[in-house]
């Protein structure tokens, strides 16, 4: 791999590690980030490697967008671009939608019309499970509807998706569609895992824990998205726009199990407490049955299941927030 | 029915039609239009009734939305709002996506977002069948997925689908979203009719079509699309977002006996011309097929098949165009 990438939100908790293995294998990367969740720590040692650029750039800024791939497309051409950008807060999308819509779907509509502009044909997008909604036990494959997303988290990563189907009969030639589960690992900068540890951090004796602790969900360990995201974008594809669920294999594990684990690695004997809703706050997604079989078939296996994805991640937190 | 009813895009060709008959039905309602497409002699004699107001009002524009929300409000509680603005020319989202974003996409969200502070719950859509995109010879029924438009048209009315389905989740008590079918009937502001009678105007003795003419569509006229949407809005309603497909139960007619229809009625003896292209222009679907079975079992019928529904347009059509 030879080529230039672009990697839009490349300094947060996926796009850096995205970025990380896209230089390994020998591409030129350039990161767009406005650094409100990413860090430029986030990028470390990598910082040094001159075929990275970083740009601080509102990947939401129409002609600071432009500009910036403009730029980018003088020193080499730009084979494919990665939009890794979004508010990955979900809650706080829920109290202001302002911030779904300008960080995850305005995003998407600007830098998809810098895309044509510019000359960039090729698109990977991040998207997410949330795009399905609650549909009890159905199991999730990338043919079932209709989509009727709860929050706004995922209403504005399934209307990016609605734009990047749209691009593709205009000018993409290409489009993959990720659809993400809950992933984890280091840098974190949100999720049930952190927050543990943050409140264990903050009153080392006690951990409260939003819901009845029964919602189970599958997850999956970053260094394995990635794995499976360059998979996907490498595989032989028949379809205008790859619709791709990315998970693990397993039914997943219980929010309690969490609980009790982050408890023994950060503060053994800690009490937790839990609340009596089952599901941790509005537009959240209890439980779902994700079917991965279309990524299986490409090839791709996760190397850590969901129970071992998790205790990697507590680990790698855990030292992140100095334990 | 005896309550404040708000339609947005109520000087246009479907909300006007609508406001009509829900003033017929007692209603009293308040008209938000930017008359960008809409005029408000399209609402000709019903400006004198007292049950009618109308404001000016760009609909993407927040603090003029949230106003005249308010202030209808305080008139009388707001039963129920319709959101039939947008923007009907999809050949020129094509050409520019700003339009669609801005006339279909951001008025759904910025109307969502003064519902929830005004406190409407209840809203209507005007969805379109382009959210499908192109399924070949598959039916077109509510559940199928996943949904890829191929327009921008058709991508912004899937996002505002999604945005619904999310604020239904947040806050509204009742969301219904109509996926509607080509539509015909006066007053035209755009559509093969119009075209083709303004061509026959310019030039009585030649018609030029756009695609071989084999395109072969289903038509509604507004007359029984308006019906359609009062049977689902008073229906009991399951579902936290009720998604109908309304169109004509037939196969449609091909656009070939359309320009042909149009001749005979406006132009006799004209020469028609078509193009070789199997599709009109890009992001159009060249042919499908809609289930209406969800809407059928609700108990409504058209008046109106497709051919009797287009003869009537042309009817209608020359006439306002003088002819």
């Amino acid at each position: 791999m030879n080529e230039q990438h672009v990697v839009a939100g490349g300094a947060g908790f996926i796009g850096s590690t995205l970025v990380r293995v896209l230089l390994r294998k020998g591409a030129s990367v350039l990161v767009l980030d406005d650094f409100s969740l990413g860090r430029r720590d986030y990028l470390g040692d990598l910082q040094s490697d001159p075929r990275l650029h970083i740009e601080e750039c509102d990947v939401a800024d129409r002609s600071g967008i432009e500009a910036a791939l403009r730029r980018a497309s003088s020193r080499a051409r730009v084979a494919e671009l990665w939009h890794m950008a979004a508010n990955s807060d979900i809650p706080a999308g829920v109290h202001e939608p302002d911030v779904d819509y300008r960080k995850t779907f305005q995003t998407t509509y600007e830098l998809l019309r810098a895309c044509r502009l510019v000359g960039i044909d090729t698109f990977h997008f991040a998207s997410s499970s949330a795009v399905y909604g609650d549909h009890g036990d159905v199991e999730l494959h990338e043919s079932i509807g209709p989509l009727l997303p709860i929050s706004n988290y995922g209403a504005m990563k399934l209307a990016s998706e609605a734009q990047l189907s749209a691009a593709s009969e205009a000018f993409l030639r290409r489009a993959n569609v990720f659809r993400f589960p809950n992933v984890v690992g280091t840098p974190a900068t949100h999720g049930v895992i952190l927050d543990f540890v943050r409140k264990l951090k903050s009153n080392p004796a006690r951990l409260q824990v939003l819901g009845n602790g029964s919602q189970q969900k599958a997850y999956l360990h970053v260094s394995d998205l990635v794995d499976a995201m360059l998979v996907v974008a490498t595989s032989a594809c028949q379809e205008k726009v790859q619709l791709v669920n990315i998970g693990p294999v397993d039914a997943g594990v219980q929010v309690r199990w969490i609980a009790e684990q982050v408890v023994s690695r950060v503060s053994p004997g800690a009490t937790i407490e839990f609340g009596s809703e089952g599901r941790g706050w509005l537009g959240d997604v209890p439980r779902f049955r994700y079917s991965v079989s279309k990524l299986r078939e490409m090839g791709w296996a996760p190397r850590l299941d969901s129970e071992h994805a998790i205790l990697r991640a507590i680990d790698e937190i855990s030292v992140q927030e100095g334990f």
